[in-house]
């Protein structure tokens, strides 16, 4: 039977394929008496020797597709899964008890991960996990029961899971993996972010996917449309495969426009920009044709380690940046840890409202060792390309004033230690709480750029937390209250002569390029898998029509009335 | 030795007086074995008749200075001091086990405490509370130890506790207890709001009151500048004894401005309105000279009860307020629950961020039985007197729109039963979240006024969380940014013939007054016990020249430049 589910389009273009789901395995067990123990020892270390190659497998490929750095985890890995104390505890365990192996390394195991769990240090929990992860493998193993390992994946499929976590989808192999569907999430949610970052279509929040998908049914996923067709009629399959081809035909004509400028029908430029996490994103900017790195997220090197990263790596991944966009345009953002993002070795207080609390520019105002070694690893970096600081979460003049003296001190110092340091880095803003963009005008005064973060700035304009899904209705990026606040900012920066970006997602969105191209947004920065249709889209606009549907938007009522507005002036 | 500690001046005045440490009591005691089983079975029932004839004390004393809605927590507290289940069980033990009456009294009770608080169901949970707190009381009796008892107070004292809960307030005797000082809160937190209402001079937050203040020390406690000497010199005494009759005389010639008209110096008149609760806060706005009140919080309807209040509850109490008030406006809230306020009646999920959460008209829209049941109530009391609707946390006009459309059917459906209700009701929204400032010329359209509610809108503008103090720095009432907002909501009331009040604790602040009243706010509503010297202050300034203020404050950048510049034009 064919089955149509809704769901939320989170990564555009299409996928048909057979699917794959990745489920947790069935790994339960009886305890049992066992006879022959030297025979049961041998079955545990055999399970040990395959599960270390099969590990070694995946960690050589992770390093090989994903890099060093999400390889890494694998290397823990496997030096759990060849802890001395484990194999002969769990050896012992069958020699003196006489139970089966899968009992043995349970008790073991779990004595161990007691033992992590209950110390009051986050890296040391984290620990646990990764017992339990390698227990996992090893009972796998033991049980001959295969678990689902996304970096093996060797045909081309569709994962369909509940959720996809950051290292689910650090693992997926591009080149097999068409697409994928989740239960949860929405368009800004992690998965959602990594869909579109792989440029992999993806509809997630389906709430069924992962109940009424069978492995191996026939999957089409409508990223454009946001449905999931399981097991489709051969009509509707050939219908899709013409979709998918002219999707393919329409990407194939953005791609002609990679190396052209972004300039609408009447001749105005503006820079399209992509926001990256690490280094190795560059290879998507440069094959997209951005023409800058308009919003570098440098929370990726302070994750997924057990303490701060040194100057110095820092300075490697700054430069290794800078140097591969060629003295373009490189708007590095400090440090935005708190709210929801953590990091396992700073303990930060438990919050009732994090998205309102402790995080970002007020917290390294705070911490001011991490903060300062992050200053001085941009400054260095800056002799080696076109850099631009950027502080997140700033409500108030006070605290930018405080954290560019810091920057400041942090250059003097470097000069006085003869470390050269460029005269020409900008230092901006992200403009993401109401109170900044209302007073735009003041800032401008004192900053050389904004950077409008429209995630944050329209979850704190309408007070409504965006991951909530009660509220979900709230997050209205045309509502006229945001558009008025992104023009009063954009106005405020003209009027002094500096310039104003946008870095959320709003700055892809084909309702907003419009309405953004007419208010004068002067730098549009998105996921690099955007920037060829956007570029496509603003090349079709005339800029002093969309100036006549901005001031036009600006007086409506609702978040609809400004998408019909929209839709009536362009051909969307 | 003589201390002084600084903390948050929370509600104005001086007080000296010995200090009352309300501190949890010593109930502690052995488990032991007895003889003479009679005699401990006769020793549980003289602890169980003490306990209830002091419970009957405490009972009618908050009747009779509290009202009957504080005093029904004491009629719960005497059914379970006298469940005939519970007794036989404590006999029972004391009589099998040879067991002392206080062991035999913990045990038993808390098997019933496990088993409620193991109910899924939030009131049976609280039951559990009541019996905990019986025990306690029967427990004092047993072991000879007084617990402090705030209603019981008959000597002029000062309060001091590591916080004060509703409970604790509610019970305070304004005729002994003079002030009060905590080690914790802030000026917007619960204790601090009631000070306020009681007109009790208070200090909170001071960290260690409760540590270093002992039972019976000498206290001042400064609730004009923060402060809280301990055991001070006399000479120190004398000094806040002319004080304390400075300000007491400030009062009394505050005091005759009881029936004048609030008027600037150059005959503008702005109306000076009181927040309230109950309608038993009525008496405080007459005493104080309100001329309406501009938000009745209906939440207290709500709270402290096992299921939702019937439609005729809530009519008697509208209809108190509205006739208390004879004609004079009487502006009344929707429920505003959710966010920190909840009903253990009603389930709401767990949210990561409540404020930013499914709350007040939110929720409102979704539950529309509670919602109409209101609606209904404020429907039929509208013919007693001068009822003004306001809808909370209104963030698109849709929501608006369909709040008005639910209020409009009731309205029909009352009409068709031949039930009267009043033509001339307002309808009006509080201006909390910044878009609805921000988009305020619009909603001006279809609103009958604006309210504009600072508490929320200042967290909501500069994104910090009010009762998070890592970001209390961020709570800036006087930023420009904040102002400005203002502005824009008084001017588009204006605009369309509108009227805009003002019912967040700026409303009351000597420094935002001049400027309030630059901006032509038309309403300001307060605690009624900030009500004189507010008509005092705006009796005393030229609105014209608070015009020339308004504007120059709103170019300024800061928070303390607008201090700065209020305190140069003005007195303060």
């Amino acid at each position: 039977m064919s089955t149509i589910l809704k769901g939320i389009a989170a990564s555009n273009g299409i996928a048909i394929a057979k699917a794959y789901r990745l489920v947790e395995p069935d790994l339960s067990f009886e305890k049992k008496q066992i006879d022959d123990s030297s025979n049961e020892v041998q079955r545990f270390k055999d399970a040990i020797a395959s599960a270390t190659s099969e590990l070694e497998v995946i960690r050589n490929h992770a390093n090989e597709k994903l890099g060093a750095d999400k390889a890494a985890i694998f290397d823990a890995h496997l030096l759990v899964l060849n802890d001395p104390e484990v194999i002969s505890s769990v050896e012992g365990k069958i020699n003196d008890e006489k139970i089966n192996a899968e009992s043995a390394l349970k008790e073991t195991t779990d004595m161990f991960i007691m033992m992590f769990e209950q110390m009051d240090n986050e890296y040391m929990r984290e620990r646990a996990a990764d017992i339990r992860d390698v227990r996992k493998r090893v009972l796998s193993h033991l049980l001959n029961v295969k678990i689902p390992n996304p970096s093996l994946i060797s045909e081309e499929v569709i994962v369909v899971a509940e959720d996809l976590t950051p290292s689910d989808t650090a693992q997926l192999n591009r080149d097999f993996v068409q697409g994928f569907t989740t239960n949860i999430g929405g368009r800004t949610s992690h998965s959602a972010i990594m869909a579109r970052s792989l440029e992999i279509p993806a509809v997630v929040g389906t709430k069924t996917a992962i109940e009424d998908i069978a492995n191996g049914d026939i999957i089409i996923v409508d990223g454009l449309n946001g449905e999931v067709h399981i097991n489709p009629t051969q009509e509707v399959i050939n219908q899709y495969k013409q979709e998918k081809e002219k999707y393919e035909q329409q990407k194939a004509e953005w791609a002609k426009l990679v190396n052209e400028k972004t300039v609408s029908k009447d001749g105005h430029h503006v820079e399209l920009a992509a926001n990256i996490g690490t280094p190795n994103d560059l290879q998507g900017v440069q094959a997209n044709g951005g023409e800058a790195v308009g919003l570098y997220r440098t929370e990726f090197l302070y994750m997924g380690r057990d303490q701060f990263p040194t100057e110095e790596e820092q300075f490697e991944a700054y430069r290794a940046v800078l140097e591969g966009m060629e003295n373009k345009s490189v708007v590095v953002r400090t440090l935005d840890i708190g709210g929801d993002k953590n990091l396992p070795y700073l303990k930060l207080p438990e919050e009732m409202n994090p998205f309102l609390g402790f995080r970002a520019i007020r917290l390294c105002l705070e911490e001011q060792d991490m903060f300062r070694t992050q200053l001085r690893a941009l400054l260095r970096a800056s002799v080696y390309g076109n850099l631009k600081i950027m502080f997140p979460m700033i409500a108030t003049l006070n605290e930018f004033r405080k954290a560019k003296a810091i920057l400041l001190e942090e250059k003097d110092k470097l000069q006085s230690e003869n470390i050269p340091v460029s005269d020409q880095i900008e230092i901006g803003i992200m403009v993401e709480i109401p109170s900044t963009a209302v007073l735009a005008d003041q800032f401008a005064k004192e900053v050389d750029f904004f950077s409008i973060g429209t995630n944050d700035l329209i979850q704190y304009t309408m007070a409504a937390d965006r991951m909530n899904e009660r509220v979900s209705y709230l997050y209205q990026p045309y509502n006229p209250a945001i558009l008025r606040l992104v023009k009063m900012v954009i106005d405020a920066s003209h009027k002094e002569g500096k310039w104003t970006g946008m870095c959320g997602e709003m700055a892809g969105d084909e309702i907003a390029i419009p309405i953004l191209l007419g208010l004068g947004l002067d730098e549009f920065s998105m996921s690099a898998s955007s920037i060829l249709k956007a570029r496509s889209q603003i090349r079709s606009l005339n800029k002093s029509d969309m100036e006549k549907l901005a001031e036009k938007v600006l007086q409506l009522q609702t978040n609809e009335e400004v998408i019909e507005a929209v839709k009536n002036v362009t051909s969307l």
